[in-house]
């Protein structure tokens, strides 16, 4: 009998556990897990902070029991791996009071990523926060009741964003303005938190394209967060418990900060095995996520991915690649060759009332380095017929290589429920595909007047884009 | 100077006379339209008989005046073109009291289409209507008007779609299930009608998947209107107004009937000319929309395009196609030949709180005749997150071919709002592009947990249809 041995527990090493045991019933599968949640949707803690979610049990989709007596998988939780051999096939893991050696046959390093930690002092006060596992989720909802419960410490005017509460608290600081740190200026101002966001850079959602940025910038500022751009954050200052962001200009009193700064893959384990990382720093891997190391396979958001568009090794830790690669890696390990698929750094995000969606290559140096010669234009269009009596505006950004036309990313935003998220759909499509803007053009998408105008924005992006090119 | 005469002012015709003066502003631009409307969204006038649009002038995007005085466009309401010299190169308009005769160097054959005419006795009495024009639309509403100033005649227990009225009114006929069918059932139920839907086959809709139809049934049901399957209706039977429809197996008493089963080309004046039709009954184009004629090309509802799957001819009379073809067209004619891309009978429609669309090829006759060996399997999937606290069911249908795996076509249903139709913006680029169900498994759709499942319902459906071939 074979054995397939997993370190980590949570979406691509589910995935790949499920997948291979299913495939093949008489695989032994083991997996590792050094906590007590798997197999659980982290992308919905911001949720459960912001009191949508009632409970962290929610998020998980599949329990360890259900792992263990429905799928038939040795899943080990509360061991933490310590040791990976690859010359003698072995993985050695540490639990409560003792250490076991198991050997495999094939192994799947599945560890994730960790929030990265920013060279600012103080982030070891109290009323610090990161949101990256689900105890973090518990601790920041625990603070937001207990901030609630006391919650007459300030009444500032705080306008739409304070709809749920009558008294209003804070302020908070928010240090990052990607997903995190939007998602969670959402949390903490429905919980009437007077927010201050804090960007490093020029724009938030930077993966975004400028003008996704702006619109979300400025929904952030109809909803009274107070957004500050090419904000270096130098200190968490106070004694005990965070009292203020330092920034070089500024001084802005809170009683609580989230770290939001993202995540770098946790390699530390397979680094020290002799596995092979990439430049990107995350693990390397061939097409079928197999390492340097024979029968050893990374997937999730410690390894590398290959993009679609540039063809390159990148790093884009995310839910649906760590599921896709995970799944690919157990059907491969059940004897099926698979692939998984690149990455076309796809992103979707709500804040607030608007919605984003991002896909592809929209950086024009990225661009110029994989060889293209970028191009890029923004529309903005009704996102239903003008004469239908609902509807909002959908902008869409496409950048495309000039002299092809080859469509090599795009970025959507509209108000919430206006789709630009499921819009984006068909340029991920196109991205993934190699199309060209003017066959893109004259795709034949659907229309009724609840849900577009005649062309729908995607299509009136692509013909604009064609003509300026 | 060169000169370009259109025939019929919709959505092809202004499209096409639109595009050619604007590429080419030496060219002499002349549009014959025989009615008074131009360039209207047809597509809006159920919006507009349910009341939700106050006037028809919102359905017209440009007027006539912007046309004349802004795009210089030689447009002649009125005009009625009796016929086409090709060997003169000349058209005959008839107007009021006169008859001109134009010469062109281009000509855009854009006549649109009839509703087709049922084999049903009664169809002339009053009280029988049809919604092809904007005047169908203005004596309908008329109706609808009328009858709610008298509307104390019947109060029946109409449920959830008697929403807008306190006294409801009808009962009302409405034979065939298409869009234009399903559109009105709620712009008449929404009014307090109690409706009646006759089917002449198994299904409504019945172009979508059958998990679709069987969705949108349920729905109708919900929402209280009676519809009768395999219901052929052989009379609107009545004095001077109708009084009942009548099928083979009974007869059921209405105020008013809609027809809406279908239209045809209109074809007589290019097939007087000597212009080829195809199979379809509509006219025959190349690739740039010409016709046998040379110099004469077809666009719009008159006009046959070629599928993206199957290669053939086809006769799917919609408005993106018509703005499509018809701009390429005035592209061509203004000095850059363009295709204007094949169809993939792509179709969306609201029906009350429903969504769907579909796209592609799901006929499994069809697709044999096309060389293909097709399979269809429909999953049933959360529209959000399965934590998140709003979301839906969304049905997704995909048809592929077994060995190759090719993607072939895709019906999708779901609660409105859930994203149906614009998730099905994956499925036509699939179709076009000639993709595999196991590649389309693997593309990077957006996610977050407000838009959908980390696996959006189409990549759910996409494995679980690779999953079975």
């Amino acid at each position: 009998m074979s054995t397939f041995v997993v370190v980590g527990g949570d979406a691509a090493g589910m995935s790949a556990a499920s997948k291979a045991k299913r495939d093949d019933p008489d695989l032994e599968v083991v997996v590792f897990e050094k906590g007590e949640w798997v197999s659980y949707g982290a992308c919905g803690l911001p949720y459960y902070v912001k009191g949508e979610i009632q409970s962290l049990e929610e998020l998980v989709s599949v329990t360890p029991e259900q792992f263990r007596e429905e799928r038939d998988i040795d899943l080990r939780t509360g061991h933490e791996v310590v040791d990976i051999d690859t010359d003698d096939r072995t993985v050695t893991a540490r639990h409560d009071g003792g250490e076991v050696v198991q050997s495999y046959d094939h192994l799947l390093v599945a560890t994730g990523a960790r929030a990265v930690t920013p060279p600012i002092d103080g982030l070891d006060r109290s009323g610090v926060f990161t949101l990256g596992s689900m105890s973090d989720g518990k601790q920041l909802r625990e603070y937001v009741a207990r901030a609630r419960e006391s919650g007459d410490l300030q009444q500032p005017d705080r306008g739409p964003a304070c709809q749920f509460l009558e008294n209003c608290t804070g302020p908070v600081g928010i240090v990052g303005g990607g997903y995190i740190g939007v998602e969670m200026a959402e949390a903490l101002a429905a919980n009437g938190f007077e927010v201050h966001l804090f960007q490093r850079g020029d724009r938030v959602l930077k993966q975004f394209s400028e003008a996704t940025s702006e619109a979300v910038l400025d929904h952030l500022d109809e909803q009274d967060v107070r957004v500050y751009l090419g904000a270096d954050v130098e200190a968490l200052a106070g004694d005990d418990a965070v009292a203020a962001v330092e920034t070089a200009d500024e001084r802005v009193p809170v009683e609580m900060v989230l770290v939001g700064t993202g995540v770098r893959p946790r390699t530390d384990l397979a680094a020290a095995a002799g596995i092979e990382l990439g430049e990107t720093g995350a693990i390397a891997t061939d097409a079928y996520r197999e390492t340097n190391a024979p029968d050893v396979y990374a997937a999730g958001d410690c390894a590398e991915a290959t993009h679609v568009v540039t063809g390159d090794p990148v790093y884009v830790p995310l839910a649906l690649t760590a599921n896709r690669h995970g799944r690919a890696v157990g059907q491969t390990v059940a004897g099926t060759p698979t692939e998984g698929g690149g990455v076309a750094g796809t992103a979707a995000v709500k804040a607030f009332e608007v919605e984003a969606a991002r896909t592809g290559c929209l950086d024009h140096d990225e661009a110029r380095a994989a060889g293209f010669d970028p191009l890029t234009e923004t529309i903005e269009a009704k996102s239903r017929a003008g004469y239908y009596p609902e509807g909002g505006t959908v902008r869409v950004t496409l950048t495309v290589d000039r002299p092809t036309g080859r469509v090599l990313g795009g970025s959507l935003v509209s108000e919430y429920g206006e789709g630009a998220v499921h819009r984006s759909h068909a340029l991920v499509g196109a991205v993934t595909e190699g199309v060209a803007v003017d066959e893109l053009s004259n795709y034949d998408l659907a229309y009724a007047p609840p849900f577009n105008t005649t062309w729908d924005p995607v299509l009136t992006a692509a013909k604009v884009v064609d003509g300026t090119r």
